[in-house]
């Protein structure tokens, strides 16, 4: 049997031979125990201590990954699912050890069908490569974090994006799943019917698991037909609460915005370095308008209005295809830009989400605790849903800094529990937001424990994520 | 201890003394045994068979359900939770007895916020009394099951309706719950913000759990904008076909219609004798458009060219607001108009759900099944999600009636299933489709029994409903 109690040495193989055979057997040389890929597969794109696993599976089909979980639960290995690997809360650690499967290999489409508007995929397909598969067919999947990740990735920590204002997350966008459980059985959850009152939402239990009770391999998703009209603008305000204020009014006016985020004046001053471009360095808000020519002229003269009535600066058009793509790409680029403040620094992102009335408030009195802190923190948002994030730009090896960010973290989530919103609206808990869990949801997080014990008894499934046992 | 096995006289309490005298203790006269109480909650308002609790708790606090649910698990006493009675496939039958839990007492706004488009109320407010609730700030709730439901009750039974199409169903618009679990504890899910990442989405968990895992008595509901403009149209159809295909034209375009609804020729004629109306009886289709007045327009314009190129007749305005309060009460009466069809009889409501390119298939075959049959069973259908309801009208003393309408349900599921579709679109499964559950979904049947056994050990809430153990 594995000891997960006994001293780790990272990146040294432990497993036992009887497994490493195995593996071999199931894989072939597509089972790699070399320091090099294991340290590769130990760190997400946080700040979080790298902490590989024993050996990297890298698997190819469902009945692969099967296979590899029976062999694992058979000898007590911990398992890590592994894609695109851009998580931002530690998702992706090995805390005690096992093996990463990465299921980038799995990327092939396992059918379409562009009249219902809905696509199985492999668990490794990124959005982007997904993005191209369809587009030729007038249709597209909205959501976007930052990163091309994969969409079983995306699936496990419940991603969301710039469009979600409009189109929802990963939890309204899944259809069903087929997901490997820790004994090795196979199951498809929820189906291909847009709507099912038909037994427990195993679905959207899954979604958002972290890879804590099953390992997701295909991922049936819902599509949406690419607007007959898109336009998207940029609006410069004198200070953030007129922007804040601005989309709190869009959204209670029910104004269908595909986009809408916030980026304060130290983020557009980053990106303005990273992308190479020159908004003016203040808060500024970018929008985007998806529907019929007429609707989008409509909607985007609404909300022009309330921009103005905010103090904003008016609008400043990108019409042309390519203006909208730079435009987003540099919005998509705003971690990586936040990270080039600081030379030789990394990234402590963070993320809540509150009410969309406390947005205002929350945002205000979070700036006021960066005021007086040695961190710079850029601040963007997807403030249609009352979601923000902050960058904290540290140096791991500073203990100063980490203190630091971490005293801040915890004061802007206690503000946002305070204000009746959650520690993370898109991130996830990783292992990073343990402690935070607890206080959000109380006993609730005994359930999830129950069924954390009943699906996977020997928390061999990413041990150590989400709670604690 | 209370035993299950034993042989129960209907109406007739069998519960042992503590436990009477228990639940005398915590709600006074608001615990009955009378035979006429637990026969009006031995039944919703399908066919399916009374089978009365043995006694009714009037609870009127999440405080007071937990103090039942002690009571009762202590002595191993099952609990049903019961709202308006509404369900259609048996979900409130006391298979086992024990004491049903009426949550109609629990119908207060337990807070409300008009500018966050949210609201909390008790498990036992209906979804009338939310609307005429919230109206005056300019806002409502779209989900509308064609009763006046509970909103614990829609939540249970992940209820949809018309509206479905556009605003989503009871999986999309729940943001929290309170629960009583099986041992008495009391868990909040969720919360307020519009999206999170935090952990297992316990919500979406028990929205649909059919009162299996929990009892819900408080329910948290995004609310959305009464929109700027309405309108409503009717357009009949020379066959079923041409209506279908119009649906999913429509939706495959994307226009954003917030209501399209199928009445086959047999339920218009139910219809018009019901609610003394005089359209033609022919396949006809309801529409309702929300939006602003331009797009109002426009969205008609568009699905009136689609209806016309597929044989329909053209459109019939419903412009005043009392006339389409007539039209969709009349829509929303068509279970009771299909019954009335047959003066005596009963109603064997199914339904089903497929991706929208199969579903002229589907009602086509459908059709073809009944028009060789000795049953009546009316058509109708929130089409744009590709759901669609059979009403079979029985007989419930007549073995010939009961045996047939059991025939052609398991030919419309199977087709269902074979289509990528599901047994049940919005009714549940109850106890009258445990049978299909297991085709539908094989072997992801027993997580959700794993699941079940981990919350709800001794099977004590709602037994013997969504599958058997």
């Amino acid at each position: 049997m594995f000891d997960t109690n006994s001293e780790r040495v990272p990146g040294r193989a432990i497993l036992p031979d009887v497994v490493l055979d195995g593996m071999v057997a199931i894989l072939g040389d597509r089972f790699s125990t070399s320091v090099a890929v294991c340290e590769q597969h130990g760190h997400d794109e946080s700040y979080h201590a790298t902490l590989p696993p024993d050996g990297v599976a890298f698997v190819r089909s469902t009945e692969e990954v099967a296979a590899v979980v029976r062999l694992c639960a058979a000898h007590r290995v911990p398992m890590i699912p592994f894609g695109a690997g851009t998580s931002l809360e530690g998702g992706v650690a090995a805390l005690r050890g096992g093996i990463a499967i990465d299921l980038t290999g799995m990327n092939q489409v396992v059918r379409f069908s562009a009249e219902d508007l809905d696509i199985t995929v492999q668990a490794g397909v990124t959005r982007k490569q997904l993005n191209d598969h369809i587009r030729n067919d007038g249709l597209f999947f909205p959501i976007d974090p930052g990163a091309d990740a994969t969409l079983g990735g995306m699936a496990s920590t419940r991603a969301s994006g710039t469009n979600a204002v409009r189109y929802g997350t990963m939890r309204e966008n899944v259809l069903g799943l087929t997901v490997v459980l820790a004994d090795g059985r196979v199951i498809h959850t929820g189906g291909r019917a847009r709507k099912s009152a038909a037994g427990y939402d195993l679905t959207r239990l899954l979604v958002g698991s972290e890879g804590t009770l099953g390992i997701i391999t295909e991922v049936t998703l819902r599509l949406h037909g690419l607007p007959e009209a898109i336009s998207a603008a940029v609006c410069p305000f004198d200070d953030i609460r007129g922007a804040v204020d601005t989309v709190i009014a869009t959204i209670q006016m029910g104004v269908p915005v595909a986009r809408i985020e916030l980026l304060d004046a130290l983020t557009i001053k980053a990106v303005n370095a990273y992308s190479k471009l020159d908004h003016a360095e203040v808060p500024t808000l970018f929008f985007e308008f998806h529907g019929t020519e007429a609707g989008v002229v409509e909607q985007a003269g609404i909300v022009e209005t309330l921009a103005v009535e905010n103090g904003g600066r008016g609008f400043l058009w990108a019409t042309r295809p390519e203006d909208r793509t730079r435009l987003w790409q540099a919005r998509h680029d705003a971690y990586y830009a936040s990270i080039a403040l600081r030379p030789g620094c990394r990234g402590w992102p963070t993320d809540i989400c509150v009410p969309i009335s406390r947005l205002a408030d929350c945002i205000v009195e979070t700036h006021g605790d960066l005021a007086g802190s040695r961190l710079m923190a850029p601040l963007v948002g997807h403030v249609g849903d009352g979601n923000f994030h902050l960058t904290f730009v540290v140096d791991p090896a500073d203990p100063q800094d980490l203190a630091e960010a971490d005293r801040l973290n915890r004061r802007l989530v206690a503000r946002a529990l305070a204000m009746g919103g959650t520690c993370t609206g898109e991130h996830g808990i990783g292992s990073g937001k343990i402690a935070f869990l607890e206080a959000e949801h109380g006993e609730a997080v005994d359930v999830m424990r129950a069924i954390k014990r009943a699906l996977d008894p020997d928390d061999l499934l990413n041990p150590g994520k989400v709670f604690r046992r």
